[in-house]
């Protein structure tokens, strides 16, 4: 077996490694355009603003040691410029020397990865306007960076938020130009609030639903001045640009292998391609999503390093099958951490898909013990069958692990009715005898059981005040007096058996509070006085991440 | 409707909140012996250790706020002292005045919990020996710790740990005798010599085998002596006593209630008793374990919360069942954590059910970013399925993580293969691309297909050295020197291809590196070159937790 892959990262890497374990008699050869094999990618930020400070630590492992320890033959520098497919034949460069020469396969596994993108915009291939995918373009943001009185950062992904973090952390002052009314798009607005906050907080410049017309050179100052789309410009030393990456395609599209909508290039299960003598994995491929069956471009390393696994076992011989993806992905902000795992509301409306959802804001631990740190959960689930559909989650300590566990439970498919009864690790430290996951489970299940009817703060507020139900706060007054609900009136919930007579029962009534629970038990006490009345959703907390104070450029 | 409910902490409070929500017009009257309802018992020990300093958040829920809130009728202090089940009626005293009243019920619900178990030792009723029920004990033990110089604490389960923690906050010397060979018996022993190791480090005096025969008052000091078994004297201010609960059955046996063969009371899957108008929940009843079908009981504060909710929701004519209880359970010994979910190793060997287990020593995020602190995780599947049964963890920071991770897959009944392709978050800062959990199926996976033959430590090392296969350290040199395994050779896996010649091909090898990773690499390579070879399951690391140097008490 003579085995070429294409692209020595994550998914490449892990193929290799495989297929040595598989078979300590192969050849394999590993192609890698660059000059590293197997580096951190996920660290480069950190090592940019200096939090990772040993530039050694985000190589993985060396050429040297694939060799010494795997058996490969490792060839870095070295580009595949074209794939004979009949004489399954690769035609390579040595980056070095340019010299070309041609190389056989028995199997080929395609990771190239996939590149930044760069709009046709004038100016945005100036010298100073830096993509960040290699470790030299680490090192050269990281150069620029140290220089650099002002950056610009192109894009309010989890790239360009990690960007902006470091680059703060180093006393830069940033720019965050983002051409949506929201940052990180993959999650629902609403719940990005939080990150717009933190960031307007830390001193970012956050220029929303705005975005780059042109990059010039400034004579005088040896600067760049970078035109908005708004009108404003921004001088600036640096602009790093992080808005999304497109699949390194054109060696599948040249051999004609074919692609997928996406144009990511087409796999099967066992990650062939249309060529079953050729794999692909990692960025380049498109993949099944395991909640809405669609395919799609999802650039993440934990799929690319089971992939590139996959496609060895196949080639192999193995049965081997991958499940898909479900667009889990994690982003610190300073203390802030944001998470999300399977469909957001955004998705389930392009695709028609049904939901419901429902918001949650605990504390990541019991509130009686020092340090408790507020999140924001919002899960998306099937409105029959209760199937949790995906997950969001901000704020502090305990995000990721929630995020995980709602990862877990859309992998075996678990409804919201599960939750309810998730047994968890309690004690004060870690979490409380009601875990928020069984919090999501009990509100959840309470709005398909008929217990607990809710409404979106958005469709109360959007309905026209002719219709619209009575606003009822029952917070307490003091709470009320401090901000409440556009029209609403105030009988906290202890007061509400004596004062039912205030309500007219021929009006419907939304009743709400901090962040839902006393709403709920507004919502029972009144449902059993005959009144017709839902819970918004969330309460209090969810109406200021749709309609936050903090920051203006967001308002949806 | 008119319901009884005695007890009310966990799981009677939550039936209470439970039930007034279902019924608005049910009369529901709660009983509790003693004078706080719904207080954070979990909190406990950290209010003795002055982490928690304010007492009143102690305080989840006050009389007073389920009364104004739930319209409860709740009677603190107030003991039920006995059942006519024919008459259904209740005799209860008020402990306030020692009144003694009849009070009818539709429907009773008994949540009296479990009581600190004292053994029949004399001087165990001296007045500074004391348990840690309610906050009155609380109270008691942190006036008493005010005055002590040392304390002596019976028993290292959850509750003696947390004590000692919290003890040796305050600057107190500790002994803390515990009758087995280790701490935190519910865990396999060597999961938990990073505990002992941190106990003697901190400076507890750790008496492990060890139990006290008597406790007497020492005259002239006004200290107490306690005398313990191995032949010590230890002299101390207090004693404090945490060697398990028992359930407070007195009032359901003289009630001619069903108990279960462990004491707790019987109780069907809605929790039921034997008497259809009486239910019981939370640390009284026996449930069923979720993963061998085995009756237990299990005290802990999430099950006890669900299950007063599901008793709530069946005495209203909902369908309501607890799936059972699955021993989740977590402590944290300063900064590290210990935790696990579903069976051990020891409770498998008791009850004859078949496992595999792996070992693996990961980091809890990507180690080239800074913080990352070490764990290891021991986890028991099926041998024919590869349905996980059973998980342990021990470390630092992400131990609870993993833990709740694998409780719901333990829930959803997922393989170790599902574990392979779980997606979880990533991002430098929380975890890794191959995250711990996808190292778990990889391992438990690749024994399962057989590419990754392994074998326990212990196994090995008990074989006679005659038919022991030959133990290969694949570690460098280095680490070798540092350290090995009983009769080792060295051959590190990076020159291993190259020396082969050097092995006998026809004896078996065992081969291990540091944790389990290298020894994996060199049982692939071995295999193919048709040695008979196994990896020696989580490596050095885990030799070192069976049989560690750092403390003497343990070793097994």
């Amino acid at each position: 077996m003579k085995l070429v892959i294409v692209g020595g990262v994550a998914g490449g890497a892990s193929a290799a490694a495989r297929a040595r374990r598989l078979d300590e008699s192969a050849e394999i050869i590993l192609l890698e355009r660059g000059p590293d094999v197997s580096f951190a990618n996920c660290g480069m930020p950190y090592y940019i603003g200096q939090q990772i400070v040993d530039r050694k630590r985000l190589l993985v492992v060396t050429p040297e040691r694939l060799r010494e320890r795997l058996n490969l033959d490792v060839r870095p520098q070295t580009e595949a410029i074209a794939i004979d497919r009949a004489k399954k034949q690769l035609r390579v460069r040595n980056l070095a020397n340019d010299e070309e020469y041609d190389l056989t396969y028995d199997k080929l596994i395609l990771a190239p990865g996939a590149s930044p993108f760069r709009p046709a915009v004038p100016g945005f291939d100036l010298l100073r306007v830096m993509t960040l995918r290699n470790l030299s373009d680490m090192d050269r943001i990281a150069a620029a960076s140290s220089a650099a009185k002002h950056v610009v950062v192109m894009g309010a992904g989890f790239i360009g938020l990690e960007m902006i973090e470091n680059l703060v952390h180093r006393g830069i002052s940033c720019t965050l130009v983002q051409n949506q009314s929201q940052v990180l798009s993959p999650l629902d607005a609403e719940m990005t609030t939080p990150l717009a906050e933190e960031l307007v907080k830390r001193g970012v410049d956050l220029a929303l639903s705005d975005s780059a017309t042109s990059i010039e050179t400034v004579e005088s100052t040896g600067r760049m001045r970078v035109q908005l789309q708004s009108g404003r410009e921004v001088e600036t030393d640096l602009v790093v640009v992080g808005i999304g990456v497109r699949p390194e395609n054109q060696l599948a599209i040249a051999a004609g292998l074919a692609l997928g909508d996406r144009g990511g290039i087409a796999v099967n299960e066992a990650m062939q391609t249309s060529d079953p003598d050729i794999y692909a994995v990692g960025d380049v491929v498109e993949t099944r999503d395991v909640v809405s069956g669609v395919k799609q471009l999802m650039p993440l390393a934990g799929p690319a390093n089971r992939q590139g696994r996959i496609a060895a076992d196949h080639l192999f011989g193995r049965p081997a099958k991958f499940r898909g993806t479900q667009a889990t992905a994690i982003v610190g902000l300073w203390k802030l951490t944001a998470a999300m795992t399977g469909l957001s509301e955004k998705v389930c409306r392009l695709r028609n898909i049904p939901f419901c959802a429902v918001y949650i804001h605990p504390a990541h631990h019991a509130t009686y013990y020092p340090g408790a740190e507020p999140m924001s959960l919002k899960v998306l689930f099937d409105p029959t069958s209760g199937r949790i559909l995906g997950a969001q989650g901000v704020g502090g300590a305990g995000v990721d692990k929630r995020i995980d566990i709602l990862s877990i439970a859309i992998q075996s498919k678990m409804t919201v009715f599960d939750l309810e009864e998730a047994e968890l690790c309690y004690a004060p430290q870690f979490g409380s005898a009601k875990d928020p996951i069984n919090m999501v489970g009990f509100v959840a299940a309470g709005m398909l059981r008929g217990d607990h009817p809710q409404i979106d703060v958005r469709e109360l507020l959007a309905m026209d005040p002719s219709v619209r139900p009575l606003v009822l706060d029952v917070r307490t007054s003091e709470e009320f007096a401090a901000g409440h609900l556009p029209g609403a009136i105030s009988i906290s919930v202890d007061q509400l058996r004596g004062r039912l007579s205030e309500l007219d029962p021929t009006r419907k009534i939304a009743a709400y509070c901090q962040v839902g629970q006393r709403g709920y038990f507004a919502t029972r006490i009144l449902l059993q006085h005959g009144f017709d009345v839902v819970n918004v959703s969330g309460g209090y907390k969810t109406y200021l991440l749709h309609f936050p104070a903090g920051y203006s450029a967001n308002a949806s």
